[in-house]
């Protein structure tokens, strides 16, 4: 499979996902967004891929939505009048999938359901869409020529891809709330401060860092115990009581514990290093009805 | 309309709401609740208004609930004997309405669903609803003479007007649960350490440093546009599943695009100034069940 | 009542419950879950415990599963194949019950539940489910010394005892993921810049500070208040939408103020320190269906 508008390397188990367009600063389209939920389904699926860093070619990391093509702002089709009820039973209709439905939602629900943790190495302007899709990945590195703007208000319309879902869970409502009404360009040490990103390096360090915990993410580690524990800390948080966290966590204990939690504990008491066998998707267990392997 | 409890004075799109019993160091009482829930709903619906700065008059922001007054503590039918039902089944039935529901909580429900950027500006003292009465503001400003305490643990009473739904949102569980068993009069920079305010500024910076935050949230932005994007933030995050933002995202792109995105995106290309036509709240879509226009 | 694996010990209102298998670092085993789950709710009912101190005997807090003895990861019934359905339907089936349920998550449910704030201690290694079973004490406090991992994923298996539920509302979503990937061994330095943990003191000013924390959460207090702060601040926070935390706030204003809320008002003006009547259990109020006195 290849790509129009991403670059696809695996390296030692680390997918790097480059997004592509440098002349016009990796700017987003519908083709990127389709290859975006492509990619994220398929390095969840693909159990060579046991981590992902994703950054931008060039000096750009996504300067946003092209607006001079079509898609979200400009490219819908007006005649539809959607209501909360068509968003809701008729999510899948063509004429809603393709019509209506926000391009960088679909692209961060993808990263949402990823089994494999994802990395953000921020290496350049990242504005709008370029900002939100990186507030579904799990920890963002900035090089200090990162710029991040969740720029929405100035164009009239709103911040996108679910990110009022992500952001306040990332730095808190108040914080939240005053980069979308400000609308600033925010620098890596800003955006730092703000609980945004977890580190700021210098250019050539970035994507040594991103490398760098990605393996600590990844050696030595469960596949499927790493994208269990992904998908419970986002899933299980957002529930109204911690009785469904203890439901799941009891069934993925059990599940885990079948193959890879006695490789793990038998390796820890003769300290060795384990051999964890279990494979994402094949052995990850059923239990979200909506998170299928 | 005029305030016996409130000064509501607007200049150049913004509101000062000044709490203003200063002789009784703005103490709450049930007209003043009835005149914040009034205050809230008329600017929310007047498009002459496009963000909210709160503040006290005289020396104190709010010291609390006059406890000298008829109201919650004293002043609740005891006979009534409410139960969960009542209050799910009748919260509008007078007898409950006027005669049990928490007054801070309507207040504080009213700036919930406010469409308008809410900034409190915390001069002085602003203990128990006077400070819980903050949290449902959007970002805390404070003056170096400001304190803030959650008192309602001193006297056999518990924090309201929703608090513990808006504090842990804020300063996270842990500082949440700490300063409400303390009860604590916090310094407004304990308060800043906590991640309870923003920024704390000398007494005659404070108003100014209000004004300053406040026209970054309404200049050439599009009121549509901000109104939507506090309710986003507020209502997407606290939902289990980012597909329930994904909807709302869908339908707030597609209903900000017809008007002001198009303006937006236009301006944005030839490098001008947007003329901003959509309206508060005539433009409003009406996605929010409970939240009409 | 005596423990086998617990020590219990109240001075002046002030329960210290220490984790007391100083000779296996106080590991964890099927029979010390089942004295926590006992003696939190002891402690939970008994009107003479107004606070909860958590520490462990000699030089650890909990190092965590004993990987000797049968329970979680060796130990569950692998002919049981649960499912989601078992784990909604048949959770107080004694198969489930003993067989199945993550044994952490029944300590952290109970104290959960607890009418009483908790305050942990954290005295050395607190490694697996000795670190997931603090985060649902109120505040952590650490010693120098404190060792604290997540490292469900060097095993194995995932991060369980609710903590998906738990460690996000502490220390957020990215910083959560982070550890728990990673595995660490934390010291208490990066336990507190991360927001896990208060403070860090030396050893022998761990419990000090622990008990002079607990005593400003005790003295001059009303323990239903307490109590019904604790309980709104979890699972109103918790809820989609803060009318839901206006109708417990409003019913819990009322049933406070029944009793502790006139004497606390009355002593306040009165300029005397408050006599608190009310206790827990037999004066909570039952609106928490899940949540009976």
């Amino acid at each position: 499979m290849t790509y129009d508008t991403l670059a696809w390397t695996v390296a030692d188990g680390i997918l790097t996902l480059t997004l592509n367009r440098p002349d016009r600063l990796n700017s987003f389209t519908v083709e990127m967004a389709d290859e975006l939920e492509s990619a994220f389904k398929r390095a969840s699926d693909d159990p060579a891929v046991r981590a992902i860093v994703v950054t931008g070619a060039g000096r750009a990391f996504c300067a946003g939505m092209d607006l001079t093509r079509p898609g979200n702002v400009f490219g819908l089709d007006e005649s539809l009048r959607p209501t909360l009820q068509d968003m809701t039973e008729r999510l899948d209709d063509p004429a809603i999938a393709r019509g209506l439905r926000d391009t960088g939602g679909r692209v961060t629900l993808s990263i949402y359901n990823c089994a494999k943790p994802v990395i953000a190495a921020i290496n350049g302007p990242a504005v709008g869409i370029g900002a939100t899709m990186t507030l579904a990945m799990d920890v963002r590195l900035a090089s200090e020529k990162a710029r991040i703007g969740f720029v929405f208000g100035r164009l009239g319309i709103v911040p996108e891809a679910c990110s009022s879902w992500f952001l306040p869970r990332i730095v808190g409502i108040s914080q939240a709330l005053e980069w979308c009404y400000s609308a600033d360009i925010l620098d890596a040490e800003e955006a730092r401060r703000g609980g945004l990103v977890k580190a700021v390096l210098p250019p050539d360090e970035l994507l040594p860092a991103a490398y760098a915990l990605a393996r600590r993410f990844v050696d030595n580690r469960s596949p499927v115990a790493i994208a269990l524990t992904r998908q419970m800390l986002y899933r299980n948080a957002a529930q109204p009581h911690p009785i469904e966290a203890h439901r799941i966590d009891s069934l993925a204990m059990f599940h885990t514990s079948l193959k890879d939690g006695k490789e793990g504990v038998a390796a820890f008491l003769e300290k060795r290093t384990p051999n964890f066998t279990a494979r994402v998707p094949d052995d990850l267990p059923p239990f979200y009805p909506d998170w299928a392997k």
